[in-house]
């Protein structure tokens, strides 16, 4: 059974399961695992951060539940329609496409994305999958893989512009024709993203290059997992040597508290992250920016953060915090444009692929 | 002489006036037309801002300007480099870059990002021409156009993939090839550029579906004047109905202060906004927003503003502060998902065009 299929027949039993309530004359009742704080936890078989058990009950025979019961119904009813059409919509249409609805109107936005996080976890699949998605950019993708995109377009991310492919929200359609990249380097920003397609990284390295910019999109978390789990390409992630940087990475490796429900189809436990690393700062002679208050208090958060209690991060904590001084994966620039492909990159893939050897640009 | 040729010998033109002033054992001088606020000037003839005739006069006698004559050099040096090897840096690279300097360390990027602007003004092109971009993300385009890129590579929009051919920073390298598009539609929101592509309004409309995420960038802004000028497409510009997004619809109209210099490569002075218009608000029945103090603020603002001195401007500025209140181009999801293809959009661009008809979806 595929994905569609196994979806469309979970909208259908949460629809049967109302209607039963009522032929029975009973007020309907949904069960919706509980997304609180309390109820987020740190799974360290699947290393990402997973639901807990707890759940709230919903009941139509309560006065104050029985909006968000129909609000339920109905955004239920449009995933259900765009799935069997194909079609896909913002979670703002959504908003606005509620003002025509008989009942339960969303009083902002905040309300009509809650009701589809809701169904998320009620259904145990991405809103993605019945297709109401946010409205983000998604990453750009250069390198030897052809994909084949629902309509039979094929695309091979060298040939789509020097921008490269562009990660759609339907990521889940997409099929991976052909190959021919041996590792993905993911790098936050767009420039470095530009800089490495145009030292030909991608030749250089036989690697898929994919620029996040900044904190990557659930559609590039998504895709990555799948180009890593399907393709077994392994996973370097190259972000700004600072907390937050790290933290880019983090999100990519072990997924984010607000998705946790649907981390396990968007983390990349295997991935790597390469850097700039605290030592990085010292070994390539970067330039730096002292630390500020922000910065202190982001590494205090972070060291009690569950994704950050293994040997590796709590030292790169501490050795952050004595410094006091960060860097920009762009300040690699100081010793020439290439730098970053001619001595960088290759050191640091070395690091884990120790017969790594470069081809000449 | 192409651009290329003509932009190195203004370079070589620079340097050799230094030359010729140490050689007579004169303190070097830089004449730079000034970018402050009262030089830059609305020319109602190329309807976009420019920059007046004051300018400035550095010298190397005057200690003050010695190290901003020395920074000018270096980032001369820099697009010369760039230029001669068909690279391109953004301007965050040129700032580290400019650690490894012999003189004239930049302070912050800010600076550096001043000195590029000032040879912009003095060479009178662009730091695109000399490969320094800002690092931004590239508008999406979709539908029926042919593009070749510097290397040779020829991408068509309808094949780069659902999320379209993104527009790269060195949007004057492209060449078009092959169009058989008859008019451009940019949408300020990448949520309604999804939608226009899934509705397929690309063949519908015979039209280029530019996505510009927000404030078009310079690149998209390039390409929208080049695809105008050089392809003779009308130009419509579709926002959310709000003061903000009629400023991004003029800003691809005339130009922004900041780019006055050179705007006159920039601006799409025919192009036309199709709404969300205040008017449209009421006839569509779009669901609204009151407006709040800033929206109040703005709508002053923009009065008084030369770009907004037609008569149609000050109407729709009158219009939105009776009515205060706005709507988003998404609101019209609230007769249903395709009603923005199947009737708005007809509409709004036969105002312009009498006799267009859509095709069959």
């Amino acid at each position: 059974m595929d994905k569609k299929t196994k979806m469309l027949n979970e909208l259908k039993l949460l629809g049967t399961n109302i209607i039963d309530y009522l032929r029975k004359g009973e007020p309907p009742k949904l069960q919706v695992p509980s997304r609180i704080t309390s109820n987020i936890v740190y799974d360290p078989v699947a290393r990402c951060y997973v639901l807990g058990d707890k759940y709230k009950l919903r009941s139509a025979g309560n006065i104050a539940h029985v909006k968000k019961i129909a609000q339920t119904m109905c955004v239920a009813t449009f995933g259900k329609e765009l799935a069997e059409k194909s079609q896909f919509a913002t979670l703002r249409e959504m908003y606005y496409y509620g003002e025509g609805w008989p009942c339960g109107k969303f009083v902002d936005q905040q309300e009509s994305d809650m009701v589809a996080e809701d169904l998320e976890v009620m259904l145990g699949c991405k809103r993605e999958d019945f297709g109401i998605y946010p409205e983000e950019s998604g990453a750009g993708v250069f390198g030897d893989v052809l994909v084949r995109e629902p309509d039979g377009n094929e695309i091979h991310a060298e040939k789509a512009g020097m921008g490269g492919y562009t990660i759609p929200p339907i990521v889940d359609d997409i099929e991976f024709v052909r190959c021919g990249a041996k590792r993905l380097i993911a790098v936050e920003t767009l420039g470095y993203y530009h800089r490495l397609v145009q030292e030909r990284a991608y030749k250089r390295f036989d690697a898929l290059i994919v620029g996040l910019k900044g904190q990557a999109s659930r559609a590039t978390r998504r895709m990555i997992r799948r180009l890593h789990g399907e393709l077994k390409l392994p996973v370097y992630v190259f972000t700004d040597g600072d907390p937050w940087g790290s933290f880019i990475a983090m999100v990519v490796i072990s997924g984010s508290a607000k998705a946790a429900h649907v981390n396990k189809e968007l983390a990349t436990p295997n991935a790597i992250w390469i850097g700039v690393t605290p030592e990085d700062i010292t070994k390539y002679k970067l330039p730096t920016d002292k630390f500020n208050d922000q910065d202190f208090k982001r590494i205090e958060e972070l060291k009690k953060d569950p994704r950050y209690q293994g040997k590796f991060w709590q030292k790169q904590l501490e050795l952050w915090e004595k410094m006091g001084a960060k860097s920009e994966q762009q300040g690699l620039a100081r010793h020439g444009l290439s730098y970053v492909v001619e001595k960088y990159l290759p050191d640091k893939i070395r690091e884990h692929e120790p017969n790594f050897k470069p081809k000449p640009a």
